[in-house]
């Protein structure tokens, strides 16, 4: 079976941004672990590594399956056999994954290259995977395609009577029926999340472990997010955010339902998540800072005497949005105090939302890709809250 | 709320095998940061470190969520503000999860303790964990007697004609609906899987990035383990190893389905399974050592003369069983370079299994756990070879 699944045009693409970024720090070479960046590489996951020398060609060293093959494939049984396929120019200056990779593992691999001086290359990696290609923006856009189709049966999938935790299951059903690969992809190991919230009522007031707005109790205290098996009621709005992995990239969307008539306060702070979207895609262009989208959202907010409630009300968000594409937490972050500029090629899900003490989480969730001419909403399901019956 | 939710006998009793372990290295004082030690810690997941200190009381700082409260918590924003608390008296060694934390993390500690010296506590909390206690035991069983009840109602849920995917989305929807919590705690951050696998006919064959006996080509090459989309057939034989986590605590169990008539061969492979597991828990007790386990399952398959379908065809998986609780892969690890002893308090799923060409996989997995009168199944479903019709 052929390793790189990628056209090598698009390899070579993608390999040319890295080496501009390398060239930046000056890095003789860079060495790739960790699943998400082997994937944007190839095309596919394997365990093992990828060297890529600033010339030349790069190095696929698989340990797992056995059956890979392909130009520049080696297959080694520990990352100690790289060595014998490198020894004759040993790069003085590696870059690797130090926000990924264990300290043990990074340790064990820096013996394996006696002679290199090591550069942290996790931030170089996350700014080239913050522009998008023009192929990872169509698997991006056919993950929004059939996320659309799921979260337009959301409302066929109630039942009176339902529990959260039912009404979830009833969703990731569908999802995984449409497709949906279930894996949710999260740079870094500190963060769980299981296929994504369903959270109704005062539920989304619960604090979360994370930088979450609506945390949710969860079903048990090893999983202390989302739902917490309790009964949906009269009154209450629903926000459904679940998985939009269909491609091996995500698309990020969130829709608010509402079981009954709910508190004036809730529709207001929902329509106001909906201008601020549209405030935002409309107000901002490649160049601009992503701080000042937060600040745009938050004296929105502010203007609209919502800030209470923006982004969390007894613990709060501290971001309105953040790239998405094979992971939910890529560049650019709309946050305060992020120093990411806005660049054609982004993708960047906007989630402005609101948490109405008893009623519950209100607002949208959009993905958007951004280019010169602007943003273009890639999830394209009715944002207006819709009444669960 | 509070954060502590273990009783305070059964913290005092985790602290204690934990500082014994430490006195045995010299370590001052360890600090916890891996979700699944702070869950051991406390019965509970949230962001922050867990400082236990040779002797005194244990500190837990927290992060998020914003409303933890007890004994001994400080609310910190950042791993820095730890050494406020801590000023008086700083640990001359203290040990990190090297083998988990990232580098910079770790780096980024280190600076926190600028007198310190560090060792790796991650083998030692990994051989504290191997021996569960009374309470960790009694969640284990819990989560067998409801997975147990899942798997009984497996045959069910198969409707003639249904795609493997079809099949392992009806058994993800019956687990949820029984409360399966759905995360799948791997420890270390290179193995992704969904909710486990369900894998007929060939595509047991299909070699995994991963150490599986099984792989399957998996629905997208982003996560290229388990079914694929493919029609089940008649002579196949169908593999369930699917998610046992309802409680924090998993089991682990797998169950052989066919549809219709399968080949002698395979028939003999999952009796020479079952049998393996009979004889391993009938032969072995506390003080063995595991990899004798590993030897005797391999002699029975090679006496068989199955020795080529054992573990897997294609590619092989280098273990037979390992130890289960609050991740997959905790220890002991029964395979042929392990170095660990049995004890008392080990819970052990062991997974003798084969994969038959064209058929598929065949064999059961059971998770047990040893005292000193022996092996005890907690995954009782019933072992033969079930008919789906």
């Amino acid at each position: 079976m052929e390793l790189q699944l990628l056209p090598r045009d698009e390899n070579n693409l993608r390999l040319s941004h890295i080496r501009m970024a390398m060239e930046s720090v000056g890095a003789d070479a860079i060495l790739i672990s960790d699943n998400a960046n082997k994937y944007y590489l190839t095309g596919r996951v394997f365990a093992g590594f990828i060297y890529i020398p600033a010339q030349g060609e790069a190095i696929y060293f698989v340990k797992r399956p056995n059956n890979l093959k392909g130009d520049f494939v080696v297959h080694i049984s520990k990352p100690e056999k790289m060595a014998e396929s490198l020894s004759l120019d040993m790069p003085a200056k590696l870059g690797l994954e130090l926000d990924l990779m264990s300290w043990s593992e990074a340790e064990r691999i820096k013996k394996v290259f006696p002679a290199s001086v090591f550069i942290n290359a996790s931030a170089l990696l996350r700014q080239v995977r913050a522009v998008k290609t023009k192929l990872e923006i169509e698997k991006i856009r056919l993950s929004g395609v059939r996320q659309e189709h799921v979260y337009r049966m959301i409302p066929r999938l109630y039942i009176k009577g339902m529990t959260d935790l039912e009404f979830q299951v009833a969703i990731e059903n569908a999802s995984r029926l449409e497709g949906c690969l279930g894996q949710f992809r999260i740079s870094g190991n500190s963060m769980e999340l299981y296929m994504g919230s369903v959270i109704s009522g005062d539920n989304a007031d619960t604090p979360a472990p994370y930088d979450f707005a609506m945390g949710g109790g969860g079903l048990d205290p090893s999983l202390p997010v989302g739902c917490n098996g309790s009964l949906i009621e009269t009154g209450q709005c629903v926000m459904v955010d679940v998985n939009g992995n269909y491609t091996g990239y995500m698309t990020d969307m969130t829709r608010t339902f509402r079981l009954g008539e709910v508190e004036e306060l809730a529709i207001k702070a929902h329509q106001t998540s909906i201008d601020i979207c549209n405030r935002l895609t409309s107000a901002f262009k490649p160049g601009d800072e992503a701080k000042a989208m937060y600040e745009e959202a938050e004296r929105i907010a502010l203007q609209r005497g919502l800030h209470d409630y923006f982004m969390g009300h007894k613990q709060k968000a501290g971001f309105i949005g953040h790239g998405v594409g094979i992971e939910i937490n890529e560049l650019p972050v709309i946050a305060p105090r992020s120093r990411d500029i806005l660049a054609p090629g982004n993708v960047i899900a906007l989630e402005p939302k609101f948490v109405i003490p008893r009623v519950g989480a209100v607002g949208v969730e959009n993905t958007y890709v951004l280019t010169e001419r602007g943003f273009e909403c890639l999830t394209k399901a009715p944002e207006e809250m819709i009444d669960l019956i």
